[in-house]
């Protein structure tokens, strides 16, 4: 049956529209945080002035990190899919969980905004358990793509590392999600260093890399 | 006249910006139903606590059946234009009824997030007419391209099974609006196995063109 | 200098950039037009049943008319977009220009759902007068390309009646504005008509041209 | 190691989806611009008639501000990448710089709706703050590629000429800031004069490039 043999090419670009929809996705949830912004200047806050609307300080706190985590976010996903070079029909569908997740964002930092005062650690711990299922998501995705050889043979070893630090944030995000209801301030120096390690993906899983095959020479036998 | 004779790759380059603008309007109707979960946030539902808002089981179940419902939707109209190669005056305006349905979504989303609970038939059943009507629109947008020869030569045959199968997807979402009225868990079943068969459309199109093979086989003189 | 001659390629896909943003502001301008319709379910309309909600069906009037206006603008800038290869430094603005009026739509659509009832001759006026503008812009942009040699030169003929028809689109929309005040049944005719010429606006350009062709050579002095 | 050697055509299309992300993000934020209209139509305003809104100037002024800022913006952003052929690591973050001013931008023209008849220094003020940041980022966007080799090579002379002309814009915009807390009216003027110069970023570099290479002739030994 000829359908079956559908040629290279259009396997690639049926990446590059999931790629697109993606981004799609990311650049709407990562705008939409500013009407959480213009929200607060409605007259119910504040006795008016625009002086007594600004002296609110956490729905700024709350855009900014929102906004970290959706660009971190878009950063790994950009990372991600560099080296996978073919989709089946479930791609679409792990792919649609780190969406679902990345689309849902704007609620936990609507709820940062508005309760970070009154109640901070259930706040904290609603975004961070946000983390942590963006972190499950973006292992599936790895962990799909590697195990599926979706991904550029090339890149393979490499893609194996990314993946384990996928692996890593899941427990770290756990392990985070918990502190959130014991301390603010441990938790978000917590964050802080998983946003550090994130931020740049690549050079993350290459140190990762260097640091389990220095190891593997020490101990040749293992 | 000079400007009949388009060459080839302008006509092809038209599909992709019909879907470029497609996957836009995909992609802002799943990140828009996000607003209705903030919405909720507002002081005048529950006594002001963040716990009391939480309890509200509804706004999330009707999210994550709007972000399914849209997901698959982008699914098969993605799977659909892999086939269609072509385009001409009047797809866009096909396309666009399509699109029509897909904008509206956030619409009977939102209605379920606010009515399940009170209204909750009533509710169901407007969002299972949705589907209907997404039913009737993906059709014909098969119909047409198979009937007007935009689909590529070499998957005709497939593209004709894959039209079959939202043939039958207008009966099933035409019954499976009047079971509303009369019982949600049986109306909930159906679309359970709506959303099975769709989730996967390529398996199911091709799928449904063996059996068919297979029973025009065994009976030679049909 | 070398930075003055930017190789063909390069031109051409400014043009693609220009059309994808502009994409982007269709796809989201249409997509926004949903967020009138769930604001109506808000508890000050009505007793709170669903029923008394869906009894208001100005709003869905206002969002299909506000619909199939962005869907013929963006097909219409779609179709102009096809015959124009290369850009310039003011063509960001001039299409900026079409942009403004598209970006702004949903607010005379928002008039409509709210005002049909109570002030519908002046609500309608609105509208008229943004079709008004878009006509406007559209013409413009038409012109512009057409003066400055941006567009493809085997389609020159054929886009000087493109261009021809919005400038009779001007005229059009111009009469409609003030048959508003005075009749409204008149006025959604004249509409109608204007959707039905701009909604294949390739063939309405191709009648236009063998028109005139044809009046030529009946009149061989002329 | 394989993952090392990333052939040319990857490195290239890294930069084209960085472009696509930014491109959303600027086509959502001022399509965004319109939902303050429109919520100026709320009966909280106004004695419920449409002319009793229509009557309040400065959310229309607002808008068209806040328009004009952005389409300039992504002129300006686009201009820029037309230059810009390779990425690394830490582009997506100077970049996202950018992209967090943009994406806030709908929020200091919310506040100018809102304020600008009761505390129009202060409103303007804010957004004057807003330009500042951008003009820091822009430049910083400039500075980064410029010096790390991002640029292409034909292209670097201009490219520093452009750079140069966002450092100027610095200036510029941290002196209108504190003229917006003295007199309105200058502060206006001396926007338009930043709007103009920005509204055509490659003219506005070419004559500030011929200008410094006058000079230079006139004083060889400089």
């Amino acid at each position: 049956m000829s359908h079956k043999k559908e040629p290279v090419e259009k396997r690639l670009s049926e990446t590059t529209r999931l790629e697109a929809f993606s981004d799609g996705v990311f650049a709407i949830a990562i705008t939409l945080l500013v009407l959480e912004l213009i929200q607060m200047l409605h007259p119910q806050n504040g006795d008016g002035s625009l002086k007594s609307f600004l002296q609110h300080w956490e729905p700024f706190l709350a855009f900014l990190i929102g906004f970290l985590t959706l660009l971190i976010c878009w950063i790994n996903h950009h990372h991600v899919f560099n080296y996978i070079n073919k989709t089946d029909s479930a791609l679409p569908w792990v792919n649609g969980f780190v969406l679902l997740m990345i689309t849902i964002t704007p609620f936990p930092t609507a709820i940062l905004a508005q309760y970070l005062d009154s109640e901070g650690k259930f706040a904290l711990a609603i975004f961070g358990f946000n983390y942590f299922m963006i972190a499950i998501a973006s292992y599936w995705l790895c962990a799909y793509t590697y195990r599926k050889h979706l991904v550029d043979d090339s890149s393979r070893e490499l893609f194996h590392y990314i993946k384990l630090t996928y692996r890593y944030s899941i427990v770290f995000t756990g392990i985070s999600f918990f502190i959130c209801f014991i301390s603010i301030p441990i938790a978000i120096v917590l964050y802080l260093i998983l946003f550090g390690a994130f931020a740049f993906p690549k050079e993350f899983a290459i140190k990762l890399m260097k640091l389990k095959q220095k190891r593997r020479k020490k101990s040749p036998v293992n």
